[in-house]
């Protein structure tokens, strides 16, 4: 018998081989059904491998990260099974899932693959689903499993033989399908439902465009159909709401050969999106006791050999410029500057914490093929602070932080978050991380306190630290359920000792400050970038670039329309007119499709009456108010930031 | 008998090489006093020099520019004389006028002069004055100059005798005292009354740190003492104002060695200014019709080929950064990624004119010997803007422009200003000024019709346009009269056309806008630079970091002052208390000298009653208020931007 430790800590006894998806059965036939893989000492599992030693156990299902990528990666077997069929004579190379669905690579010959072929190969797929073809494990010496891929005449498959040691080589079958693979897999490919291949491109081999080009099936699969319609939904809606559409047609922002790759030029209408988030920021943060600074985009060499960015963070940074023979760097971070400020001045204990702020500029170099939109850019204008603390004040304000984040997330309608708390790995202290791991274990436990105290839900994820210190990530999820990675919000016990920071004590001795590295907008690009998709481009009032069209239903009503217009703006409301002589349905059609958030329709009745109809976007006429009433309505509206779209 | 012509265009006859002293003679004895020379064809000469055909005429006096300048020269030529009695086989390199004042390099041999020695030289340079001697000049042959310097042993004027031409040399002397020179001068130095040595410095042989270093001595002279106090009062008080003291001082600058020269780190203080600046500069700008965007710091080599930066910028551009192939420039001028914004939509003449505004960050590459604090930098904060237009809009666009300068030196109480309309050359269309005679000769017209419609004091200056355009060069005077050299507003027909703008014209055919390039409060660091020396850090409220200080009498009254605190801040009034156990005598000196605009003095009797005692910086005490009292009273002054210090 052995003795298998469940994640709440119970510890039963199982005859020795019983497989997890013995023990599973024997738990519930249920769970049998719904679990994929297990997770046994901390590897993950085929469910039929005897488990031959005492182990802890823990079952996989959909719901687990690591179960999803097991089913997706039995999902690209599936589809590798069904291409073999319908293009006989393919050779594979690797097929891994990725962070929705998978993909595999492979070299089809002589044939060509195009869109229309992948509706064939998903009805194969459901014919091989419908089989329920079990995956099975096999140990394999070296030299058959090179015999194997010799006979067969594929030379991908003994390239990463080549590579893989004796008595640790196993191939994977189903139905007329086998692999060289490493494993998991799900039991059987029955459980493989809603199926859908999602996309052909080229890959070079080995990602080396020296190496011959070949053709990547990209697929995404659902336990259910219900789940991959909901899925295909999600996909058209987030097409529509893709940022770099959305951005060009709101005029947003633009990008140009000239200027360069990844380097945002913000128009007028980005532009007043960049300037509320920084009003929202500088008001928030002086109610936080923040103060503000601005400081150069370069410096000298020196400047990041003392932070440690050069050489650690090189291959991120812009390459130098070199004048007088000396190298300017441009920023890639704001800290260094920001450490230079609190270093200007001499600092007591009562001048702590002291929080600088800057919505800093910063390049970073990123490689062409990386480049995406906003949310991978070279120039990032960062919603940063850097908070100097002693160590009794660090909880209160690391929470503080934390607080500004969830109220951001409450302005923004953001539901869903998730931080993480990225911790060292002891084994490489004074490589990847500083060498002090008595500050770390100090760190980290004081940040997970802090995070327990504030009840935020947290999960914590081994060797992620920054090299000074432990920090959050946060991931957020636009109102359609995409993910984005937002900030992070970092301790740092590090760089206040590298640039000799110090403040003097209540013991009137020198003590070097904590630094709390902070971002909770994130960066303009790729929070615009989430704001264009989470709202699809329909701004709460307080963000939109227009926020009112006055529409006059003809020429007469213009200068009715003017005075109207005077008022708003002398209101602050950003507003404009149609001018133009068309028929109000047009202009109507016309303002909902710019996404402009209220419409005064202008006519003989308003006129006479001094009054305004007002419609909301997407919502529809909400009847007159006087322009007095209607811009109370708006000030109101954009004072509390109401998101009614 | 020659004809002479007079700036009137008076055209009057006198004898064949009369002197202009004779003529200046014959018109008024009180004129013949006050002239120093005489500009004779346009080329300043000695006023004892024959007119021996017809010319124009004009007298110089200590008012005109090149009065003062020959009036310094020869103030050199008579500190030589004293330097040559004081330390015998002194040999002289060059003397001349500078912007107030003089210098003269020379080599003392052995002898070493300090400060001390100044006080010498000044006395001797009065006797010498006394002597009232006569500045004669005498035209010498290329071959007996070189023999009397060589009988000296003079290099120096060797040195400059060898680039000279035969027939164009000459010698002026005054009492023992004969010096290679050009001329002119002044007639006798009886005209020089209020002198002082200002200064020693060490100065290369011709610039070039390879040479021997010379000993540089400079000084400035008035036509009388009254002057000369006056200026001494001024640079006194000049001294106090210096900006760098005053950064220093105020918290609002700092530089970093390991950032880099002329990189300046706004610390909170100074970046509370900037932001009080930028939401005027947006304010006024929103309200103009301008919009606004945001544009990276860099770009590639090819922005700048286009534009004509490169080659022909080239020198004060930071050097290139070379990555995947390409160089990026750091961006020493924001228009041409404004062209590219204005390029990324098409465009009608309805939507014309289209105004870019930016306070964009631009690097510029200055010697490190230029820089100078915040008026010679590398890194500017500019107030930039680009006016694309029909050239039917030109004039009311380019004179909305030059109200808003106007309208920004009423608030900043700038009473002394002066505009240059710099013209093109048309000797250099080209090689300096784009080749396009006709539009120079049209827009020079057009900007000079704008200025005298406005009514606008202005100066016209050969051949200092912009490449592209003619240009405004705004020059104000501080408070204490010290000049600085504020902005630029330019008129480019000539970017449009390399960057290929057009907007569809009313005709339906593509055209060319006109961009006028503007900067009204110019950079930061050179106008905050500026403010530092004009106010003489006692800034307005508006702009004043702390506007508000509270000191309590003792700790009792500390919640009270809390209460208070809390209640300004909740008004945006930006406010600290002192909450140290001081004397209120101390705590008042100190805020006195931090140069807070306002107190307020919490005492028993003001607790009692609900009420604060309020002092004004510099002024005293104003009476007991409420609460809602003073902040009504503050709210006012900051809204009217009264200056009342």
């Amino acid at each position: 018998m052995i003795n298998i430790t469940f994640p709440d800590g119970a510890v039963r006894q199982y005859e020795q081989g019983s497989t997890a998806m013995d023990i599973a059965k024997k738990i519930s036939e249920g769970l049998a059904r719904k679990t994929l893989a297990a997770q046994v000492n901390g590897e993950v599992w085929d469910l039929s491998r005897p488990i031959k030693n005492d182990a802890t156990i823990q079952f996989l299902t959909w719901d687990d990260e690591k179960g999803k990528s097991t089913f997706w990666h039995s999902s690209a077997h599936l589809m590798a099974e069904a291409v073999e069929d319908v293009f006989p004579g393919v050779k594979f190379w690797v097929g891994p899932p990725v962070e929705k669905g998978f993909y595999y690579d492979m070299d089809l010959g002589e044939n060509i693959i195009t869109e229309s072929d992948l509706e064939k190969l998903e009805k194969k797929m459901n014919e091989l689903s419908k089989q329920n073809n079990s995956f099975t494990r096999k140990e394999i010496s070296k030299a058959d499993a090179i015999k194997y891929f010799t006979e067969k005449g594929d030379e991908y498959k003994l390239d990463l033989l080549s590579n893989l040691e004796d008595g640790n080589i196993t191939f994977y079958t189903q139905g007329n399908f086998t692999d060289l693979c490493r494993g998991p897999h799900i039991p059987s490919t029955g459980l493989i439902k809603g199926i859908k291949l999602t996309g052909i491109s080229g890959a070079y081999w080995k990602g080396d465009e020296k190496n011959k080009m070949l053709t990547r099936i990209y697929g995404v699969t659902f336990p259910n159909q219900k789940e991959l319609d909901e899925y295909l939904i999600f996909l058209e809606e987030a097409k529509k709401r893709d940022h770099r559409k959305l951005g060009k047609e709101l005029g947003i922002y633009t990008m140009d050969d000239d200027v360069g790759p990844g380097l945002v030029l913000w128009m007028p209408n980005g532009t007043i999106i960049i300037e509320e988030l920084e009003k929202l920021a500088k008001e928030t943060e002086l109610e936080a006791g923040y103060k503000r600074v601005v400081t150069p985009h370069i410096a000298k060499e020196n400047l990041y050999l003392t932070s440690g960015h050069l050489p650690y963070y090189q291959e991120s940074m812009y390459p130098p410029m070199e004048l007088e023979g000396v190298k300017y760097y441009l920023k890639a971070m704001n800290c260094p500057h920001h450490h230079k400020i609190f270093a200007a001045q001499q600092h007591s204990y009562k001048d702590l914490p002291l929080r600088l702020a800057e919505y800093g500029t910063c390049y970073r170099y990123e490689q062409s093929g990386e480049l995406f939109g906003l949310m991978r850019v070279r120039c990032l204008h960062m919603n940063d602070a850097h908070i100097y603390c002693t160590k009794e004040q660090f909880a209160s304000e690391f929470r503080a932080v934390n607080d500004m984040y969830i109220k951001y997330f409450k302005i923004f309608g953001i539901e869903k978050y998730v931080m993480r708390l990225s911790l060292h790995d002891p084994k490489k202290l004074g490589q990847k991380y500083v060498n002090e791991p008595e500050l770390w274990i100090e760190t980290e436990a004081m940040v997970r306190q802090v995070m327990k105290d504030a009840n935020i839900p947290f999960v914590e994820v081994p060797d992620e630290a920054a090299f000074y210190g432990p920090k959050i990530d946060v991931q957020i999820w636009s109102a359609i359920g995409k993910e984005f990675t937002l900030a992070t919000n970092q301790v740092d016990f590090a760089q206040g000792r590298r640039f000799g920071l110090e403040f003097k004590n209540q013991n009137n001795e020198m003590e070097t400050p904590l630094i709390i590295h902070r971002a909770p907008l994130g960066t303009h690009e790729r929070f615009i970038g989430f704001l264009l998709e989470h709202y699809a481009g329909k701004f709460p009032l307080w963000l939109s670039p227009v926020q009112v069209k006055i529409l006059p239903i003809s020429d007469k009503f213009l200068s009715y329309a003017e005075n109207i217009l005077s008022q708003l703006k002398n209101n602050d409301i950003r507003a404009e007119i149609d001018e133009r002589s068309e028929k109000i349905g047009k202009k109507i059609r016309e303002t909902e499709l710019a996404k402009v958030p209220l419409m005064l329709i202008i006519g003989e009745k308003e006129m006479n009456e001094s009054k305004v109809s007002v419609r909301r976007q997407g919502k529809g006429d909400e009847g007159t108010k006087t322009a007095e009433e209607f811009i109370e309505m708006v000030k109101e509206e954009v004072k509390n930031k109401t998101q009614i779209n």
